[in-house]
């Protein structure tokens, strides 16, 4: 419900069209359903044009299937699913061939449409080879998403060098997302040289006393260097989110 | 050194005004000193004039007063420490008496120097009372680097009422601080509400199961509202550099 | 052994049918064994008529199949087998045909018979689709028990509008069970909201720094809002059991 | 902001005396501000007659004095601040004198007002001697609220016979709280003894492996007794604010 | 090397087939190769007549065979494999059928043969039926050991009559072994009724915050029983060892 | 309540000096009060002929104090106190002189009398000169229990020759306490030359990753010799009590 | 780029063969890029012969393929890959017939060369049968790199006398690593016996409250034996690395 | 016992001096006692001359006075105390003037003198300058055992310029010690950089969720940097001991 359609309530009431009692109800249930529902959706549509995103891991494939049609009933484009896998990919196909399958990153893109894209660009870096899942679900959740991105990918600390003689395509970003496992140190390597804001993303790539991404995550979180904050573990949608929206108050308005 | 002064120097070697050897120790300590130092040096100055911040904690009183020392020899305005006491500041007041101290953000401005603002705000947000020196830290640092800070307290979600009306001031910032301890639910809560950068600060306020802020941090990491993330526990400066990154890039340029 | 029958005993004593040793080593094992044993059962008896709630997971499926027969053969109606598996189904279904299986709820009802269901009700909320296990368990446990149970569920504070908008929801229910992974944000909203007896029930859906349901552990215990207090992850029975205790006290008696 | 005062502006809008515009602007600001927080406030003054309770713990003084005063201009009584110190009450006292200081229960009433009391009771029951202060926190705060209160204190699991010894005493109560540092065996054995809803505060007394009550708390939370829940570590005024609800629903209306 | 080897050598030395550099050689070497090996092994056959304990888990088949069959080619008897699977069963029946399989237990005895058995008792209590292997793992190591064991399963806390029950039972053990998991408790409440060894066993079983034995683990190290101490989790063979070293210090000798 | 007075009532009852009523009424006590208590106290006093120990830690001492006079009055001998300071041992001179303060043990001993001294002996073995006190406080426990109590300090295993040369005061034990910071190696260590029950006292001595004491705890519940077990970090008494309990078991009957 | 480019570059600067502006392009990539490529490459190359290692763990096998692929395109010996498993072989061998499968220790070794040997020795200890695979990662590496390495297994501190009859090989060692799961007290213990750098290497071997290696890495990290330190959790790689970095500092020049 | 006295026990039984029993025993206890004592104690004084180093913290005043006092009676030098603080200075200045005390290090040496220097250096880093107490403690260590020490403070990668800078420096040490706290990311970026042993020291400086260190340590223990390990948090004494070891192999034989 809208600012129009309050005035046409407003208008009837005034009207005698309607009685003081409906007004009243209709005023009191405003808030809380159809219009903060439709005040976060238009929200969400106006600004980046993309329905609710729907994370698969941990529900069942009929669920997934029967959330996809009803959007596609709704002719919502630009459907993103996170964490999926070949089964649902499979299921998926049964009700639309329609669809984009980034099987690394396991995102789906049903009804894909191609968007304008940002000037300024999103860079994704990640340390190491293990590390490109959750690289690749922050890039192509940021590319869904209207923007501009670059891969720097294989540039862990240990061999440094690789990642100084970068140095022109981290200043030219606008944001910057930083996957790492092991010991997550890149983060604090790219904070040193560049004065973007940085997304830590930690992985649960490592083993022994890494204890699940726990070992990365500490290490983001007590980084010295200023103007970066972190994500939960393996949280490649997140960072991509997170990114698009910095990204885009600058270069689109 | 800058671009101009490597340029003199090869000029100097080309009038034999310098020697090969020079030259080459001039050229070998380029990239890792002056000009690599004077680079970062100069981004930062070009882009918020301030110099390095020094926080305080953990350093000896004597080292803190000769850094200032040397800064203000050099002419630097606005010298940021955090984390300091009364004891820093009246240590700091020997040497020089023009300096503001923010008591309960723990943080003092050297020679303090008006900026201009920007058009668009950071908002503060703080769950509980028991959050403020927190999140003035965070606060007073955009402050410091020339942002317009709202500021919107004891918002916690146990009286959610006092949040929901305030959803235009949510809605009216370019990117939101959200300061909380104990569950750490605010955060979340703000990301259900608005479609901007969020930036959770757990704070170490609480007792018993709180474990520090470890559960206020596993709350803000796990937060299931997209556009958010996380710095250290009770990192209230972190949060307020990062929220003045992003809050430039679109309103200054 | 009741107290009629001590009666007897004393009686025959005095009459001299007992030694004096007999009668000190019946009244010295009184205590400890039947009586003791029999107040327990009639008391759970006499208050919901359910015999011992049979909790299956680790249970080897004979003795599972062992135990049901046993109560069987008493006469037990209603027996509630909860963490449940197809297997365990197949296994019972080899001794009775007259068992209700709730294969999401993980629960299978033996001898189910309907019983007269309480005025006031439980309402059980779910923040997140991957949370209906949990809660159905919780859901059908507070049913077997003869409580009146609503539902709400996918209503966590990443859209707070759906849950602000059952307000009268929440308050007409006599206690409210919040089932909730993630972060689990959802009982300090509740909390703030309603004035009733809340039971957190954190779950171990999420990833990363989720730690298997840690983060939504510890959150709950931390919770500001006054009225609340948790049951272990995942423990839907406990506060289905909890909640029909609360639920009885006022609206049975 | 009430029904009625509603009707008023519908009144004055139909009438001309508001214009549209400022009829719309009254609409959109009301379910956020004043009726949402006058709801909650009149619920919690209906109930149970007291304002809201002041956690004094991380608190400026000069601050816990300034909402005791402002609550103290608006006639309050009742007022009930936990987590005081001897500090704290002499600040108090040079605003008023009427004021209940319970130093081990860490607890001070402004404006004591004797109320109606249940006829039904909250037990507390503490397992060893340095749980008393936590006890005490609960069985005051069960009474400020209007309930009548039983205690048992020095009753742990390891001279089990002192509770044995009770057990009329624990089944004439409508709600125990058992307090438990250590091990917290406590709330299992009393679980398993009675049919009433428990809740478990694990105290941080102990020592080595207690882990600040780490031990305790997970030990309740694993209990296998029925009918139990936990708050958190040392949280005696959680419980019995807790055990206040559950208690007035069916003694009192 | 034995006392009459070392005879030899010293004869040898006064008769001067031996050099003085030679037999200082041997004198120096003593102790750390063969004597040391041989009294420790003795030791071990003098006390109780069994071998080696082998540890099955994370052993290759091949390397468990091949040490069974060492060890039968020396004529040992008793043979004791802990945590054993079916897999190791059928591999050890290709070289002997001499051989007992405790299945629940996870225990092979290969060579079984019949000992004289200890007058005095060691009791095995165990909470619940998922903690049966745990606490027959340690009742079957006792009697191999030649204790005579006695077994009282599913007595936990949770239904204290049946323990209080059995107190004679308790009072007539020698040593007790407790294995229980969830929340341990029955350790604390056994330590309060008797004045017996206890041997604490934390089981893995639970689930939620149990985390694979560690609620039970802290529960048992927290007791506040005297009298008692706690050995790994799951570990029923350390229990079962240790308590055979105790009842068999006052009832062989 | 002994047997003897149970025969008491029962001939009154007999003899028509007793209602039936009543009798019921005593029976019905019975287990719960008075003869349970008696039951275990009489079996405390009777093995070791000393009553409660008092845990001062966490206690006002005007309770210590309060108990002790207590105990005094109803003429106790050898009151046992443990984790003293200097303040307790200052308070209770007031009430009596005649007491021995361990300083280092933190023990004290009210109204001390020296009693028969069991022939084997418990041996204390500490690793470094900072596990003195918890060494202590177990070595004291014992011998005011009655026990023959031999020390061997600062053995540790980086120094394994001092042990090694101490194998015949190891081997002539009935039963070894190892106290041990650190890494708490020196468990794992004697365990593997002795063949006595072994049982280990981790202590919080030590820094960084010693996290209070859980390196040292993790270890010695993991260590692969066979027959010891593990008490709570730094309990001392607790290791003196269970040492005591097992050494008499075969010394003294 | 060397010394010996820059000055041509310079040169041709100097006469006008090189502009201004390709000259300062030149100096700005100089230290990010081939120089410090080179330089790292070079370093390694010079020193031990060996290309970059490939662990194998997490990375696809088409990926694994692809890097062997390449290196043998450069003509690379000696290729080293860990965490190997079957498959991994079975896809290798699609390309080359030319390597070493070393099954326990999970390595692979493409394009085999003999390399002269260190005079000087590595000793690898193991402290029991399930460290093998550990123990072997460690010798197999420090062999691949060109270092004699003794093994010694089986020599965990229940034996000690095993241990302490080889005291020859431990002080004949340049350096020694130590691989012990459980509660890692080999370390220590070595450490007491020699003088000779110790790399600790816990493993995750063990069950119960060995939290996957956690309770051998404390315990070595706290180790009280000078000359040790420790790398990661089952990590025999790195041990075998970097023992062969320090047997090679005296050994070979 | 050293070789010339066993000499003489041989040279008396030969002699019928001693006879074949009291020669057996002699015999038998050699290795556990004085041989074996003196063999270790030899080995450290002939290798590095210096006595045992005293760990000052958790000892008492007393008894670190009464050590040192000792060791000075037999005329030790260059006695090493670590952890002191200024009250242990005072203290030992009573018993001699002849100590060097060195504040921030918590290092004094008692009777210290001069020795030969090794040709190669040990290069000490700290990331920050409240690292610095660790990293002299580190250096001055490594300087009483007779090395040449090199420095490089405040060298943290959120300046890696700085680091990159003295790449000659980092590349002429034979073994380096990364002391850092925070996410102690330098140790990954220094072994990227060189190809010497590097050994990581944690600390415990930074707050939050850094843990006392444990940020810091996961983060160096889960490295991808070849060729280093890691000491406990804090611990400089143990980097600059092993750090000595390393050295000294190659560089001084």
């Amino acid at each position: 419900m809208n600012r129009d359609s309050i005035k046409d309530l407003l208008l009837k009431y005034k009207n005698d069209e309607l009685s003081e009692d409906d007004m009243l109800k209709n005023i009191e249930e405003l808030p809380y359903s159809d219009l903060d529902y439709a005040k976060i959706d238009h929200h969400r549509e106006i600004r980046n044009g993309y329905p609710e995103v729907i994370y698969s891991e941990g529900k069942a494939i009929k669920h997934i299937v029967g959330i996809v049609e009803n959007m596609l009933s709704k002719g919502e484009e630009n459907i993103l699913l996170t964490r999926v896998n070949a089964e649902i990919y499979d299921a998926l196909q049964s009700i639309t061939k329609n669809l984009d399958y980034f099987e690394e990153a396991r995102i789906i893109i049903v009804n894909p449409k191609v968007k304008a894209t940002t000037d300024t660009s999103i860079l994704v870096l990640a340390a190491g080879t293990a590390d490109y899942p959750v690289a690749e679900e922050a890039a192509i959740t940021a590319e869904v998403f209207g923007n501009r991105v670059e891969r720097l990918y294989d540039v862990g600390v240990a061999g440094i060098h690789r990642l100084l003689s970068k140095i022109d395509v981290l200043n030219s970003a606008k944001v910057i997302i930083c996957v790492a496992g092991m010991e997550g140190a890149l983060l604090s390597v790219v904070g040193g040289l560049v004065d973007v804001p940085l997304i830590g993303v930690p992985t649960s790539v490592g083993y022994g006393a890494n204890f699940g991404g726990l070992a990365a995550l500490l290490a983001m979180l007590n980084s010295c260097a200023s103007g970066s904050s972190v994500v939960n573990i393996d949280n490649g949608f997140g960072a991509g989110y997170l990114a698009s929206m910095i990204n885009k108050q600058g270069g689109i308005k």
